[in-house]
This record gives structure tokens, sequence and C-alpha cells, in this order.
């Protein structure tokens, strides 16, 4: 345990397998999916590491943890900002170990969200949908000694997230590339470091919207952009990157492929169809971005995380139009 | 391996053991989910027995896998008339032992059971949707030596779809109470049976749409009824139960419980948003029936097949006014 965060360091390939270890006994060992008639229709061997169905039904819950964990005793609470998974795992973790948690959301952030937070025990305080307001509602918080944890940009946050592709690898070693949603960037990040914990050279991509390329502006230019008006279905990948993580992700990620909202909603459909997981937009990305390269993926075998299953089931992007 | 087909003997405890050894290597070992908010929420510890991720995606192929199996060497191919699962159940149990199918359809059948069927290499032949067209149809291709294989009323089905049930019980033998959906009644005589090949006394319950209650009407009445007009979101459990199925039923299970249509979509909501799976209508009714008489269930631990997943993603009966 330590008695300092957040933690600045850039996280290395060992940090994973620390984590890994802690969390163990914290999270579920999710399920791998696969199908045969999507890798049919894909032209390649897809595996899918369900984090969907971890605690809080994301990914989210494994940093969450760690961080959580890695906590002295003795402190008031848990706060963070958000409008997402993060907050409602947040929560989770922090009942887990008993501790008081607080999520400043924007007041016009979605029931189902609002729901997820209160169901695992959280504290909303809300603000007006501005990062200014999230920000000086979560220093409200720490101002009076509660511990802020963020959602991605910290290196115990990154190494908690890399467990799901470590679990991946472990399950199924011979994966030849290993695809994740980019958002922040604390799943690529850490998956890219899980990958270097084994001497096989997998190859790991990020898969971004088109509507939301913060990071693949970035790599192109060489230093993170900051103008960012991300515009996707997919809610969960609209942040700007982390400094951490863009570090990391330039060190060891191979690419980040940009997919068309309408290719992330043709992977959701697919991915509900064959597998009949219920995976948020989000999720979906890292199989759009084999649709949108398929001969890049022909043949190979293909790790896939799905980040996570939230999602409002009376406003499905679904149409009669598609096939 | 038997050369005659279908038959009619009352299948017994000890025939569903007898398929359990045969599909072992022939079928998926299903995983089983639960969740800690869907347990609060209904007041007991349910067990989900995920049939909805069995090859084509429903508990059919277990029976249709079997009853291939059962043929002798040298037939020309297989037939049944359906416009749901046990179709493509059917002909990928088929293909798998490299013999033919038809499936004779309705011509209004649903696009996807129609993408189904030919997905797993089979070939439909139309007809006009009543039973007598279908049931002509199929008369056509069993007088040229094809060899028909029923949905459900049959040992051999009936004992191959138990085989779910014996898994489940297999994974956690200390359920009290196990609930199946019924319709033709293949899944609810199997499995229970199957509770039966243990000593412990498990409760086996069929949940069936008040808009298809033909096997409780037949229950209350002392025979089976045959007026059955069907009007259900169920579109899995719209057959009239077969003569064999309801003298299983009769004998071996506790209980028929009605579920509603509001009931059912509550239920299979509940599934998508806490289990985050694709479920059917159909399989929802399961845990609808413990949603209209919680106190039924209260505090047991409860066992739920969840027969299929194949459902029309664009034609969903979720809707704002839910909570």
């Amino acid at each position: 345990m330590s008695d300092h965060y957040p933690t600045q360091s850039t996280p290395q390939p060992q940090d994973v397998l620390a984590a890994a270890r802690i969390l163990q006994e914290l999270v579920h060992v999710t399920p791998v999916f696969d199908s045969s008639l999507l890798n049919r229709h894909c032209g390649c061997q897809l595996l899918f590491k369900a984090e969907h169905l971890q605690k809080t039904g994301a990914f989210k819950y494994r940093g969450a943890s760690y961080a959580v964990h890695a906590l002295a005793n003795g402190i008031k609470g848990v706060a963070t900002h958000s409008s997402g998974n993060h907050g409602a795992a947040l929560c989770a973790a922090a009942a887990r170990r008993g501790l008081a948690a607080r999520v400043i959301m924007p007041e016009n952030a979605v029931a189902s969200k609002i729901a997820a937070v209160r169901a695992y025990g959280g504290e909303i305080t809300f603000c007006a949908p501005t990062q200014a307001a999230r920000e000086a509602g979560l220093a409200e918080w720490t101002e009076r000694g509660w511990i802020a944890i963020p959602p991605y940009d910290d290196a115990r946050i990154i190494a908690g997230q890399g467990t799901a592709a470590l679990e991946l690898i472990h399950h199924q070693a011979e994966i030849d590339i290993l695809v994740t949603p980019l958002g922040g960037g604390g799943l690529l990040a850490g998956s890219a470091l899980a990958a270097r914990t084994v001497n096989a050279p997998i190859e790991v991509i990020g898969a971004e919207p088109l509507g939301a390329d913060d990071t693949y502006r970035s790599l192109q230019n060489g230093a993170r952009v900051t103008d960012h008006h991300p515009d996707t279905i997919a809610d969960g990948l609209r942040a700007l990157v982390g400094e951490l993580n863009l570090t990391v992700i330039k060190a060891q990620v191979a690419d980040v492929i940009r997919v068309r909202e309408a290719t992330i909603i043709e992977a959701m459909r697919l991915l509900w169809l064959h597998l009949k997981q219920v995976v948020e937009p989000s999720a979906a990305t890292a199989l759009a971005a084999v649709l949108e390269q398929p001969e890049r993926f022909a043949g190979r075998r293909v790790g896939i995380i799905l980040s996570g299953g939230n999602v409002d089931l009376t406003a499905l992007p679904f149409t009669r139009n598609q096939s």
C-alpha cells in the first residue's frame, strides 16, 4: 500500500503484472467469446474478451479497484467527476473497501448512469455540464480531504486496465494483433504494456472514432493536441487522451485506426447478432477497426477487448435499413 | 445408433444421461451467469444457464444433434418444418454429420430465421403459412426417403434438450427450483427428467405465456386441449404442447406459471440490462415467472434456462415508458 496518490510516473509492463496479482482477488476473470460465423464474416480469427461482464459492466472496475486498493488507510472517501463508467466503477470499488464515494456528475447525465452510481452505493453531486464546473465540483471535495481518483491519466489506473489484456493473452497465447477502444487511453496503454510482458510479438492497435480522433491527430502532430470537439455515438471515447497515456501509446502502440460512425454501429450489430452480447458503442469500435481495414487483419488471430455494456436499451441505433 | 425414427416411447431420466454422454462431444457446455443486482431485485438467488450461447443460438441444437446422431447411415437427408430455432439447429447438426437438410418454412418467416437456415447449410422449401401446407411440404420430402426430425414431440429430442438442465445441476448442485420456458414442451420435459437424475429434490416449473397457455389448460383439463390460438411476443412458445411432452410434464413437473406479455418484456429488459445478454422473448419467460410470483421464489436458489437469443434487433420491445 502506498500513502500517496495520484502516481505520475510512466507505467511499465511489470506494473501490469503487479496489478494483476492484486486484482486476481478483486475482479472477475471475464470469459472469452468467439463465433465461427463472425470469423467467416471478417476473414480472421477473433477472440473477444468480455469486459462488459466485468463488475459494473465495464473494464473500468479494474483500474478503479487497483487505485482504491493502493490508498492509505484512514481517508475520508474517494471522489471523481464522471458522466460514464468510471463513476460507477469507483463507487463499487470503494464500497468493497468500506469507503465512501462521491461522483460529480453533469446535470444532463443519462438516467442509467445516475442509477448505476447509486446502485453501487455512491453519492452524487450534480454540476453544470462543463469541464470547469466538473473540476470545481471535484475540488470542493478534495479540499475536504477526499481523494480524487482520475479516470485514465494515472499510472495505477493504466496498470489496472491492462490486466484485461493480460488475462486474454494468458487465455490464448497466440494472438497476432490486439485491438482496444481508445478514448482517454487507459485501456489501450495498459493493454500495450500487458502485451510487452510476453515474448511473442503482439501488435497492439487502438480504435478511435473519426469524430473523436484526438489521439490520432496527436500522434500525427508529434505532441498532444487540445482542440477536441468530440462528436460520436461512442460516449465512452469522448475524453481527450491523457498525457501519461499518450506517452505509453507513442512508445508501445503500433497504430491507431479511425472508425466511422456507421462502422461502429455495424460492428455493434454484428456483436449483438453473433455473440448475443449487449455491448455499448464504445466497445464496438475495436471490431469496427477490423471492418474498416479487413486486409490488415486477414487470416490473423485478433484479440478484441469488449470494453463495456452499459447502453440505453430504449435508444438503440439499429434500423431496418441495415442488412 | 438406431435404425428407426421417430421414437415414441416415453423418455426416462436415464435417457437424459445417455444423451449427455453422446452430446458432450457435439455441443457447447454453455456458461452459467448470475448478477448480484438482479438477485437483489428479485429477492432470490438466480443462476442462468446460457443456452442462447449454444451453437445456432438456442438449446434446440442439443435435441437436433442427438436425433441426427441416432440416425442410421445411408439416409438421403433430414427434413423438418419450422419457422424458428429448430430449423437452423437441425441444419447445423446435419451439416456436422455430412447430411443434407431441408426445412419447410412458411413464406412469411422472418428474414433472420431464413438467413440462419442458409448460414448453416440448409435448403429451404417455402410454403403457405398454414399447418396443413407445412405438413404437406414435409410429406413430399419424407416420401422421397428423407427422414423427418420433429421439433419436440419425440423421446430423443426431449432427452437431448434435458442435457442443458443436467449441466446446470452439475454446475450447481444446490438448486431448489428450476424454471424453463414452455412451448411444445421439449425443454421442460427434458429438464424435469434431468432433475430426477439426482437425489436432491428439485422443483421443476414451466413458464408459459398467458397468451399461449395450452399446457396450463391441458393440465387443468386432465387431457391435452387442442383449441389453441397463440398470441404472444414469445414466438418460440407458440406451438401446441406435444403428447409425449405432456405425459412427462404431468408426471414430473410441479407447476406451470402463466406470465403476462408485459412481464415477459420486463424480464427481457432486466436480462439485457443486468446480464448484458441478448436473449429472445421466449427465453425471458422463465424469469418472468419469478417476477409474477416473487413470494414463491423468495430466498431460494433458482436455476433458469435461457433458451435462445435469436431476436430481430430492429424490432425490440423496449420503450421509454419502462423504468
